[in-house]
């Protein structure tokens, strides 16, 4: 399949071109033969004879940008002075920045935030440490913690590396939900110092986001830190990716009118994610899962590739303990859940499955089976991609998730807030809009943060893990 | 001594009035009459018969401030609806925030700063590490890591209770220096384990700023992590007190016609700042220096309440081996400096000390010794506060100072760097405005935040620490 030209790979090309009719119009036919698409045209200054332009320009990837460059310059009378490409630029520095709330401009001003007054506000948190939440960043402060073990599909690419991720995480939670996110890369792949470090960093945090570590490590990081510290720990690749996922999938059964605890579903990837689906599914009622890996299906008995938690999932999962590959196990399937690998549902195993298929083929940026593919065969079908209709994003859930944690300030995450979180999603796609082509509403979508974030908070509630008092804060009184 | 209002403590009253003549007019002249100072007054709303005003006091302290409110509270027709104390207002909620560098609004916006286009971003750092610099927050981020173990004058109070320090030098790294900075306040006061949690969360940092940890644990902890870590690291309470102090002295030391290397000097309180002002002041060129704690003059064969560091202190200092306490060691001295606490310099001793004595009583809040107490006896004096001249303060040095560091993106701090902040902060202070009341600029001058960061920057790349080519980065090109 050929790529499309996308804005993140785009490019501002910067050309000089004499002053001379027509000459714009030969760029944008020559940069149009080349297969970019032209996006804003820019004056960027005047020469003697010519004038200087900033051309956008998307391209399907990197060696596309330079092929379009090159046709630009062999146009006569245009000299290409540089081309930049706009992610590269859009990182340049780093994507975000830790700023003071007020101005620090008097000595008055001074004297409040930092000594002499600050001693005060200090002595008070030492005297009743409840008041951290109330006169630090702790209220609103996620720290986002990863070892760089496996980042987005690159793998082990180490904590430097994996920053540019960290620091997307913590824009997207203040631009989507007002939460302050700080990225924290670790120097360490060993879950001992990294559950070690992370609390040792808690005090100025009102929760934690595990990213992008690698199973079946992550699993035991996540459990044993939550028992460490008493701020919620949540690692995105599993819970976020469930709760996204199954809000899709309760949509997604609406419209094909199935029950969860009546489908066969097959999932593909026991990593992080296709665990924690999994365990969603099943804590929202579903009886009949089948995990398949690189090895094939998950069975009571089997001995290649496994590990303590694929030992659970095989226990736990496959009901009737089938075996065998994936074309071995799909007959029937009602529902297809890939968080694998590019191709890893042959379009022959589509063609096994039960009328009125559902298939998530969530594998980035090349799915599991690709939609234009599997079309003919299936009723609903959902990616990762923003290109394809019913786009499943974690974006979705995180930041509204956690605004709703630090809001109840909460322990510890618990199913019923994942459940309420995915529900809340679900739900914001109206009886009338629910169609084969929109199962789950846009990350754009305004509601979504809002909705994930008072559901999250209510059942918070509901469940003894909010530690605020619902008490209204209004008043105007001593701290 | 009684303390003036100050802004530290301020309260804002509301408060409703009935609407007659000549109520304000009451409010002030009861407040006047109760040691207010009035600010601002501010109409926050109208009653049926009644107006609400917010009113701004400052005051002397927390009793104080309930006084004043009292006060107010029994002048007939005036209800006092609540008091804040502005201090604890700036405070809600924390100082700082983690913001966004550019908005996310759009698909577009989305797979440039998230994925997919994230994903090759993450790969230029995997294939060159130094790209680290220029595509992510490590370029401009410092951490400022803390064990609560040493907090202003405050004690050991703990990590949480320390946060609104480091929030609040977070806040001055930006807005004196642009400098992002993030508070780390670590729940272990273990030595071995705060070098290892700063080396483990060091990829994200371009400088790493210790802030408040106690003496002596607080010079090997910066000595080892420095050789863990490829970027500066910087104890502010040393260097920071070290810098902003010969800065003064220099200036000082032209008004009284004295050289460094002939002056007699006595150090009082010998932690993290005595240390490192003693170290800084021998660096350029002092040769008798006495150092006096708790129980006297240190000196060669003292046994009593003694450990490494002050073991080497008497060791490098003393020249005559002086023993005794403040009083018996500081005749004929010509600058005492005093990093102690209050009250330690009796005046018995001031009179001791040489012609055109200097004295920088910098315990805070209440100094060594009290200016008005010293001056018929002393030519220059320097406190830390701001209610006096020549405030020494280390806002005066940590913003440029890293500002340098991260302009060259040095690899660590050596001597050459805090001699030239020093003499840039001195050199601010014109021959023709250098007098006995102005050796230092203010805080608030905003050349000294340049001036430092040029100077550190200048040394970094003579003395070959810093790491940055100086090439220009401006052009157009491909990153």
């Amino acid at each position: 399949m050929v790529a499309k030209p996308s804005a993140s790979y785009s490019i501002t090309m910067r050309v000089e071109i004499q002053n001379r009719p027509g000459m714009l119009g030969k760029i944008a036919s020559t940069i149009g033969k080349a297969g970019g698409d032209i996006g804003a045209v820019d004056i960027a200054g005047f020469g003697k004879d010519t004038i200087i332009r900033d051309i956008t320009v998307s391209a399907r990837d990197e060696a596309h940008e330079q092929v379009i460059a090159k046709a630009v310059g062999k146009i006569p009378h245009v000299k290409v002075v540089g081309v930049s490409d706009r992610t590269f630029l859009a990182h340049l520095g780093g994507k975000i920045e830790v700023k003071a709330k007020m101005p620090i401009k008097t000595r008055n001003d001074l004297s409040m935030v930092y000594t002499p007054g600050v001693a005060r506000v200090c002595m008070a948190i030492h005297d009743d440490p409840s008041k951290v939440y109330r006169l630090t960043v702790k209220k609103n402060m996620v720290a986002v913690i990863t070892d760089g073990s496996a980042v987005l599909g690159l793998g082990n690419i180490g904590p430097a590396a994996a920053l540019p991720v960290m620091e997307g995480k913590a824009a997207l939670f203040k631009e989507f939900a007002g939460v302050d996110a700080f990225p924290i890369c670790l120097d360490t792949q060993d879950p001992d110092e990294i559950v070690r470090t992370a609390k040792l960093i808690a005090p100025v945090f009102g929760g934690i986001n595990l990213e992008d570590i690698s199973a079946p490590r992550c699993f035991e990081i996540e459990e044993r830190l939550q028992k460490e510290v008493d701020i919620p720990v949540f690692h995105d690749d599993q819970h976020g990716t469930a709760v996204v996922v199954l809000a899709a999938l309760l949509n997604a059964l609406r419209i094909v009118k199935k029950k969860l605890r009546d489908s066969k579903i097959v999932v593909s990837g026991i990593g992080a994610a296709g665990v924690a689906c999994t365990r969603m599914m099943m804590a929202m009622g579903a009886r009949n899962i089948i995990g398949v890996d690189t090895k094939g299906a998950l069975y009571r008995g089997r001995k290649e590739n496994m590990n303590p938690i694929k030992e659970w999932y095989a226990g736990a999962t496959n009901p009737r303990n089938l075996k065998g590959d994936m074309l071995d196990v799909i007959g029937g399937a009602d529902m297809f859940l890939g968080l694998s690998g590019a191709g890893s549902l042959p379009l022959k195993g589509v063609k096994k499955m039960a009328k009125n298929a559902i298939v998530f083929a969530m594998a980035n940026p090349i799915p599991e089976i690709l939609p234009e593919e599997a079309a003919p065969y299936v009723r609903v079908m959902a990616t990762g991609r923003s290109d394809y209709p019913n786009q499943i994003n974690n974006v979705s859930c995180f930041p509204g998730f956690f605004r709703g944690l630090l809001d109840a300030r909460a322990s510890h995450v618990n199913q019923a807030m994942k459940n309420a979180a995915a529900k809340a999603i679900a739900s914001l796609v109206g009886a009338r809009e629910l169609s084969e082509e929109y199962i789950t509403p846009s990350v754009f979508d305004v509601r979504v943060a809002p909705a994930v974030a008072a559901a999250v908070a209510g059942a918070a509630y509901k469940t003894g893990a909010a530690r605020r008092t619902r008490k209204p804060v209004g008043g105007f009184r001593l701290v």
